[in-house]
């Protein structure tokens, strides 16, 4: 187990593992390992260095905390970490010693290894998203027709089918999913410039390092390094910040929905600590816990943009943290709301009977269409007004009480049952459900 | 004048116009006039009362103070509008009140008026957009050769050209750029499925009422209502987050490279209103002090899309505000910045002369590369030291301390003059400065 | 009317008028005027200067369009500003000219403008936080008896009062107000450095005129100027964060309360502009508006605090704007939910009926106090899990099922009445309701 | 070692050690121990019981892998904690687990633990302030008189001290300091409420059990429960902010002063894994990356104040996290700035020589005071004008330029070295630093 108990709310057990210090420290032996490779297949430095340097490079040779406390005295877990690296490699290989990190850079190791943790999650998360995806499409299909209230301001509006709502949580999530998959293919890149982008000591052989160095690692080569160019990790932790939107809509849609008095929906839930008969939605509060962790965390991420000249001093870092945390909080919000929707139980009778008790009140927009033209638009207020209350007081209900006004039953159908019935006064429910449900995913 | 003093740093004259009233206004009332031509098209509504819509819905019929006054008792300025109109429609044509706002809901109309606002400022900011681009792009060619420090944590490193630094504020900005221009499109869309997203007044109609009034606005027509779906307008926002951070890092740049001890660049500037010998990169500030607003905004956006059922309890209306404020923000920043490299003079001397400086300080990475496969790691390293001590002392240069050591001058080229040229050591600076300005835009 | 539509809902009109041009102008022209009249008085200029510069001081004589424009190439509206009243000055005492901005500096001249809006709009703020302090603690004396569900995770808990619920609103409110108005009042000083924070140009006259100042324009003398020193506006910024996040806390709960399926509370509330029936929570849902857009400018300002050296180059402007936007915002999310707390009305029989229909689950905490000792923690869990299935199935209440069983019987009291009165399981929730009300305001 | 790799930078060894599972898990056994040893003196549980409990509750006996990965099930780690503490003392004494977390609820637990991890990272914090205060005060009064160039937008003003400059550092961070140690005290209370906060299972002993709990935990007592009065703990989060925002300042000013071509100052600093003649800003920089962490995470706390009811659905898990990520970063941040201000040299030959560079262009305002009254201001700004050219064109200095205008000559002093001698226009510079010194730390 990885995730530690301060956070484990905001990560899962499988993304604190991918930014654990094994993680962390084998995808900085990996950059280096791999350098060596690419420039020995060059000719750059002997083959039997870059051996040395991949037989050194074993994770469970290094002092992870160590590393992490003297990191605090270059502002960078590099220096100490290439030390390290360096005497190693010295007890295997004297001679080797000297081509550690040969002509790189800090920004190129810890801008790679981030880039490699980062390579590793996506799938995790790619994984989930899917899985949320196909069971808000088949909640979908399956409640097609399921009549329910639709809800403005908190407030009864006019009734829409639980499958619309659940096409709107599915397009949402799709779009902003595919575009958040699209900017982290963006990042999948080697960062490989040296001390101040240029890759000089390198000479000509620079951009074929590079090259290699991303072969080598099965990430694109950018063409250019792009140490003071932050935008495609901001645009990555932008894309997980409208994800993550996306998913709190959902959860909190879930949590209100499960309300005891609304009763609509409910997860397979958690419960109480000291109260046997509460029956928690734990896992879109969950999901609400890790969204509301993100926007906060974007807007520092784009703070930190700004960095100074070639190499900022200081948000560099602040850039690694933060987007560590997006990627454990995007993943925890997305593996808590795929549990809960996968969970989901609906109650069509409880989103039937919740329209029923507004005596038919969200069809009062319906009236005033059919009336106002017939008698005006005052007229017509008047007449849904009075109805209203009569409704209100609990009388009749709003149909009724409408139709008991002559002027009212001259216009309003014959059948006041279907004037009130809410399976007709679903517009383009479908239809737009269906166009929802089309988005690319 | 339409900006106001309080916040005219962050908005410029073109888009403070856009968001003032009159331009708001008239964007509301090109929404129901549209509205009502595109139901009348369909025989929806009699097309008399289209035309009486048209006819009343004047800009200057419209008390914006009182409807801005009311709107805080409905939580939208849509419902004491929609009221006005009615109210002016009643005047011009009675019977054609009762169409003002026809199946269409408060949400209809402020999400696809901000819409139509955004829609004038995005040519705008384009514009500005290019003539960056132009600029970085003109600055980056006549420096390809021009040679200056890079600098990293605010110090020294090696040399790199500043056509190179010109080049990646470029592919940055470009990239980021290209991104928000695609997220702008994709929220160029109407709004339109009334009270709950279903269209429900409408009928079978709903969905080519929708077509006609994207038609007839010029805008896209989604295929479904995107009322709970604010993914497009959040990523939008994103997006100019992202771009504001490409922007703050050149005007960052810019600010830095003036400043009189290093004096590489100066822009027009700006004045004091007390000291008269002062030159201020005023317009570098100018940006900065505008992309600071824009990552809290881009929170504030994203934490707001979490909105309640079919229409959430307030966040709405922060959505609409935040994306106000970030549209000017973020062209604010844009025409600074944009003056300001227009106008950047740049001082080869100087930057020539921070490198001398050093003592050739600079190329001990240089020499690292070339003593420690000869002489080992610790031995290389030792008698940089040396020379880099006795530099600082400023007996003599780097190169030359370095040479008076036996064992490193028989690695170093015999000519050390070209060892510590700026020119020779910039590595694929060259390479990469075209690699960036392809970045397409 | 001054606040403009499309910022109507997160500002009230008077704020937006104390922030207006003419108001903002009026401040510039009080600090100029104020300066001169202090440096007359301790004769570093002549009186006449000073009664020229208070005679062209007139706030209708400048055109504050021209300022805001020109204030973009300054990065600062002083610069245009001073500019204008030196030609206004000139016309009307050409000697006087001179003496305008004596030794002053743009900063002076705009913190002083902006500490002097502030302290016009802390008066109205707190009388509307003495409004909802009034509003809440009489609500909940007359609820002290006013029974109803607490809930968790928004699932019924245990019972509570509802006097208890909003004196944990006041509470809330009145801490995070008075500690508000604590930080507002540091704020409340003049700011009077000169170029640099030296005051060198006035010689050892330097803090007698800024003590001058301040006694001219009612403010507190700091002693030294706070130019680099942004604590004071940050503590006051971040504390409207907290008391919105309280207000924002009220405004959460009455809409949750107000949904039609909960029914316990209603506040006067708004319409919808399509939907007759509507009875929206209008007011807590523009509370929830203003709020949401607070902790993005907390943020902003708090990052606009690392200003470079003397005067930072640009986060000075950031700062300015995200402070009026948040006393705005602030003002207006206080004035709704004053206002949603007056016009609050109590359903003392909706909140007992929603206790009923838990058919008496949230005793199950209580029987579990009652049963464990007696038969052991296991045992008393399967009987109430018996029981509270039993109860779901809607058979019968939870104490009725429970008192079937035999083991249960002999552990809970005869009287199942009691044992499920709400009444005889509210712990100390009057007494904290009572601490909750000593909290000082 | 307990920081991990990722977050390295943004803690430090002995606060990630206070947010460790060990020291987490013991915090959690604390309360329940607490609770049952006060429970116990007030007869209102069995002494056997509690000593039981203590006995069971050995950190060693837990895995707290298994309690994070079960806690996501529950939205909290409550739940899993308080069955596996049930389990233990169900070996030790069967009958006393029964009264294990006796009438309290998850909340108390972790707003207590929460509470009790931050009291012990309170006095770490306090030591580095004063640690920081003190250094500041000594190169405060150590430089009261070494003269500096005061700059503004980064451009220079007028000659200040460095006193002067290190006092505003002092003021600022001794304000801030004291708010967040005041903002901190008022979070160290109790959390004792039970399901709902009215202590209901503890019958009208709730109060003393909470007076009782305090006392063992040697927290406060604060009258009544905290459960959805967030406010506390937000101002202290929002304290760090402000904190942290003076922090920043200085270690901004300490990167800028420590460039190379400014070359004021320098830290002991840090090397580069590739560049032996880098001496980098790194505990200044390392400030600046963990202070650029606050912001974001200051708006995350106060968005998260909104808790629904009497317990929200996940942002209470929002908060925790957050306040400790929070309380790392400025303890991280601190360590280094004073780390680095500790270390600082001062090349006070280097402060003269950048105001020399000028040619006493700095004094261009001193001019301006001198000529205006004389000639007027339009004659005196063209002289000056004149004479900041021949300056700048490097014929002369600004001082002699301007002397020799027949019509300056007359006014300026005839001692043009004093004219332009830093020191003789420094102003109040050293009453304002005296006053700045005198801010109670």
């Amino acid at each position: 187990m990885t995730a530690r108990l301060a956070e484990s709310l905001v990560t899962t057990e499988a993304l604190a593992e991918i930014f654990s210090d094994r993680s962390v420290l084998g995808a900085m032996l990996q950059f280096e390992v791999a350098l060596a490779r690419a420039q020995a297949r060059l000719g750059l430095i002997p083959t039997s260095a870059a051996d040395a340097i991949a037989r050194a490079g074993m994770v469970d040779a290094f002092d992870t905390g160590a590393i992490a406390q003297a990191g605090r005295h270059s502002a960078t877990i590099a220096i100490p970490f290439v030390d390290a690296l360096v005497a190693r490699v010295t007890v295997v290989d004297r001679a080797a010693a000297v081509f550690v990190h040969w002509g790189a850079t800090s920004q190129d190791l810890m801008d790679t290894t981030l880039v490699l943790c980062l390579g590793r999650a996506l799938p995790l998360i790619q994984t989930d998203h899917l899985r949320l995806l196909n069971a808000l499409r088949a909640l979908s299909d399956q409640h097609a027709n399921t009549v329910m209230l639709g809800r403005t301001l908190l407030q009864p509006a006019v009734p829409i089918t639980f499958g619309l709502k659940a096409a709107t949580w599915f397009a949402g999530a799709a779009r902003a999913g595919a575009q958040m998959r699209a900017a982290a293919a963006q990042t999948m890149m080697v960062q490989c410039g040296g001390a101040a982008g240029t890759l000089a000591p390198l000479g000509a052989a620079g951009p074929m390092v590079a090259a290699e160095l991303a072969r080598e690692l099965q990430l694109a080569d950018p063409g250019a390094p792009w140490h003071t160019c932050r935008d495609r990790l901001a645009s990555y932790v932008a894309a997980c910040g409208v994800y993550c939107g996306t998913l709190g809509k959902i959860a909190r849609d879930v949590t209100l929905l499960m309300q005891f008095e609304v009763g609509e929906v409910s997860e397979a839930g958690g419960g109480s600590s000291t109260m046997p008969h509460k029956r928690n939605p734990a896992a879109a509060a969950a999901a609400l816990g890790a969204v509301a962790r993100v926007p906060g965390l974007v807007a520092t991420f784009l703070g930190a943009m700004g960095q100074e000249h070639e190499r900022g001093a200081g948000t560099w870092n602040t850039e690694c943290v933060t987007l560590v945390d997006v990627v454990q909080a995007t993943g925890a919000a997305l593996a808590s709301i795929a549990a809960s929707v996968e969970s989901l139980g609906v109650d069509h009778a409880r989103m039937r009977a919740n329209i029923a008790a507004t005596r038919d009140a969200v069809f009062a927009e319906r009236a005033m269409m059919l009336l106002a033209p017939a008698l005006g638009r005052d007229a017509a207020r008047a007449l849904i007004a009075d109805a209203l209350a009569a409704a209100q007081r609990g009388d009749q209900t709003f149909a009724h009480a409408l139709a008991a006004h002559h002027a009212a039953r001259d216009v309003l159908p014959r059948d006041l049952v279907r004037f009130a019935a809410p399976e007709d006064y679903l517009g383009s429910a479908e239809h737009f459900r269906r166009k929802l449900l089309n988005e690319p995913t």
